[in-house]
């Protein structure tokens, strides 16, 4: 009875059940229920949930859940398992073919359109007519959840063009491929990487891009709903790495996997902290004419933070959209001159705040001048860290959140008493 | 020639040239080109470069762009005009239909499903058959560019469930779709979250999803490269806020636009460090004995700074995928036993580089223990400030970056000085 329930369920709706339950009611379930519902819903769990299942499991049981898997579902649960474990669970499965596109597909990196393709997609040749076509199609259809296109290839398996479910039901019966089909088809490389995937399906709405070999043949698909998750995947990743948290966790994640995420980016802020002490004993002749210097040390280690994420943020983002235009030389000039307008500004507030608190009119000036010199640093650290981070290759989402907010401190303590101590004269 | 050469080009690409042109070229080609090809360019710019093209064309140019383009995009389309310019341009529309449906989306907040939502589907009613019903398909179908999926009514226009592309190729012809549809769907309703929509669609990795009104009756549907379109802006918006950068800019945005932009956070930073400096300005009798304590403010507002960043960061996240469990007194010992952990390994570090300078060892103690207090401040304070926001139904995400790392400047500087006046009696 329990057992009926859950075959209503969406596959969606039992891996949060798996999720909620303990571990053995879940592997009981996973045991119980049919494969064609369990494996999808292991699909949606979260990975090491799913790790611990799969590790109560025979080599067996794995195997018949990846039989009833899509290929890229099925390669991507292969690539967590240790290699011996692999290899039984791919010996393990019965149907030959299915086990031979896993095993093509875990050639791939798992970022590359290769890694997020599967083999699973409807292929008609040019020269088939209607008829044949929808005859053969309905065969094929049987293992692809969902057509959105139907790929047009030559004798060769190379991509000719497309065909629209719709395209077919309207077309004469006995027409041939070769004359209805669509020739303009977007299309991917094995090698082309998520973010150009994801964007080139963005900016087309494509629910579907084939994928192709360095000979242009058909080798598979990429579906949307492996993109969405990919987008929100990386915008989550960029996001947690700009807030100073390495790796994929969650707020429910355990203590000590959010400390290994966490206390790196902490103990780098404190290697930071500990600089900014020794900058200012090397100025320690200051204290004694104008103490109140070190009472604006945190303003301007946060102006400097600040303006450094906002700079590092726009460039970041911009790179990964691939949307930074023009030279290098007018990127300088206009952060420049961003500085020296919010530097101005920000500068005659402090002013303002010396003349209202009746402090000495040197200090502010010194406070003023040299907080501006700080957000022009900044923003250019700022701004041209993840640009030549990027050109080198990096990632330059690293250059984002503790270790701007890092760096900046540093060097904004520094140019600050330095420009004070020529000002003040101490 | 010219225009043969951008009859090729697919909408994504001339709106990409349509952006680099001089606006008398844009709007030159608009006019010139084929509707069809221009409405969908037209969508796909920025909302700013639209809205310059849009004011050099007529209300009935307008209007013969609107008539090619999805419901959906024409209300978005008239919803950037002025309210004057928006009723000109809906009565010079031809397709009186077209027109009403338009009229119809814009009655929806543009974050909810209904704002997000086209009228175009394919619907087909219960008591049809397979044969009729294929028919009407193709009528229908003209208007609608992806099918996806075929949604099944009753009489009333209540929506009763789907039929796919698939099913109805194989389907026999004389069948009722009363015995071959698929009574499951998923939906949303036309108040639905735009958030909430795409959960929904990402779950269930569906491409499109009906949308009914409070009488349960069909009234349009969302696709799922809108939601791609929504994921990506709401990721880049969240992205932008947690960097202290407010509305959405890009990085070839002018300088006044990027200044609007970052100067109010920046000003929220000055007053932070204004306010630190009153604070250290009440503990300046500690210059005379302990002038070294100044040295460390830096360090300390630094780690109550990434620590709240790191805190909010995954508690936001947590609350806009609605994975949050658990109760807040668990939350709250989570966060106390996080911080502790990560609290005595730094203070740690700070014993050790004490002795190594050959720091008096009061002061090594009085800045490891108020550090660790500090973190555990600021980790609740990143923890808790999102959560009320959120249960007071503001959104968590401003709750992040400068806003943290100001206050938790202030409240880290303020602890560090108490707390060391407590242990070294200055
Ligand atoms: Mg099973
Ligand atoms: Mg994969
Ligand atoms: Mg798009
Ligand atoms: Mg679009
Ligand atoms: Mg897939
Ligand atoms: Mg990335
Ligand atoms: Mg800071
Ligand atoms: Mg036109
Ligand atoms: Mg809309
Ligand atoms: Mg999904
Ligand atoms: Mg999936
Ligand atoms: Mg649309
Ligand atoms: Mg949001």
């Amino acid at each position: 009875e329990l057992l009926l329930h859950f075959e209503d369920l969406h596959f969606a709706d039992i891996a949060e059940i798996l999720d909620e339950i303990s571990l053995e009611e879940a592997t009981y379930i996973v045991k119980l229920l049919d494969s064609e519902k369990t494996s999808e819903a292991l699909m949606e769990l979260e990975e090491d949930v799913r790790e611990r299942i799969l590790n109560k499991l025979s080599a067996k049981e794995i195997a018949e859940e990846l039989e009833e898997m899509d290929t890229d579902d099925a390669a991507d649960i292969i690539s967590e398992l240790s290699e011996e474990r692999a290899q039984q669970v791919i010996s393990e499965m019965e149907d030959e073919e299915h086990a031979e596109n896993i095993v093509e597909l875990l050639r791939y990196d798992e970022d590359s359109a290769g890694g997020l393709m599967a083999k699973e997609l409807v292929r008609v040749y040019e020269d088939w007519t209607v008829t044949g076509c929808v005859a053969e199609m309905r065969k094929q259809a049987e293992n692809v959840t969902r057509v959105h296109s139907i790929y047009v290839v030559d004798a060769k398996e190379k991509l000719k063009g497309r065909l629209s479910l719709k395209d077919l039901l309207t077309a004469k019966r006995n027409a041939h491929i070769s004359d209805i089909f669509i020739p303009q088809v977007d299309f991917v490389t094995v090698h082309t990487k998520g973010e150009e995937v994801a964007r080139v399906m963005q900016k087309y709405d494509l629910e579907a891009i084939p994928v192709v070999d360095e000979m242009n043949r058909l080798v598979g698909r990429v579906t949307i709903d492996d993109i969405v998750d990919f987008i929100k995947e990386e915008a989550e990743k960029d996001y947690q790495m700009a807030a100073g948290i390495s790796q994929d966790v969650e707020a429910d994640d355990n203590v000590w996997q959010l400390t290994r995420a966490r206390l790196p980016w902490l103990v780098l802020g404190l290697f930071g902290g500990l600089g900014s002490v020794y900058i200012m004993k090397g100025f320690d002749e200051a204290l004694a004419n104008f103490p109140i210097l070190f009472f604006f040390t945190p303003l301007i280690a946060a102006m400097a933070g600040n303006v450094g994420v906002q700079s590092s943020a726009i460039i970041v983002q911009g790179l990964a959209n691939d949307n930074i235009k023009g030279s290098l030389l007018n990127r300088l000039f206009k952060e420049v001159g961003l500085s020296l307008i919010n530097g101005t500004a920000l500068g005659l507030l402090v002013m303002l705040f010396g003349f209202v608190v009746g402090q000495e009119q040197m200090v502010s000036i010194t406070v003023a001048v040299s907080m501006l010199s700080v957000i022009i640093v900044a923003a250019l650290i700022g701004t041209f860290v993840p640009i030549i981070l990027d050109k080198q290759g990096i990632d330059p989402a690293i250059a984002t959140g503790p270790f701007i907010t890092t760096s900046n401190d540093i060097f904004g303590i520094f140019l600050f008493f330095y420009l004070a101590k020529l000002i003040l004269g101490f």
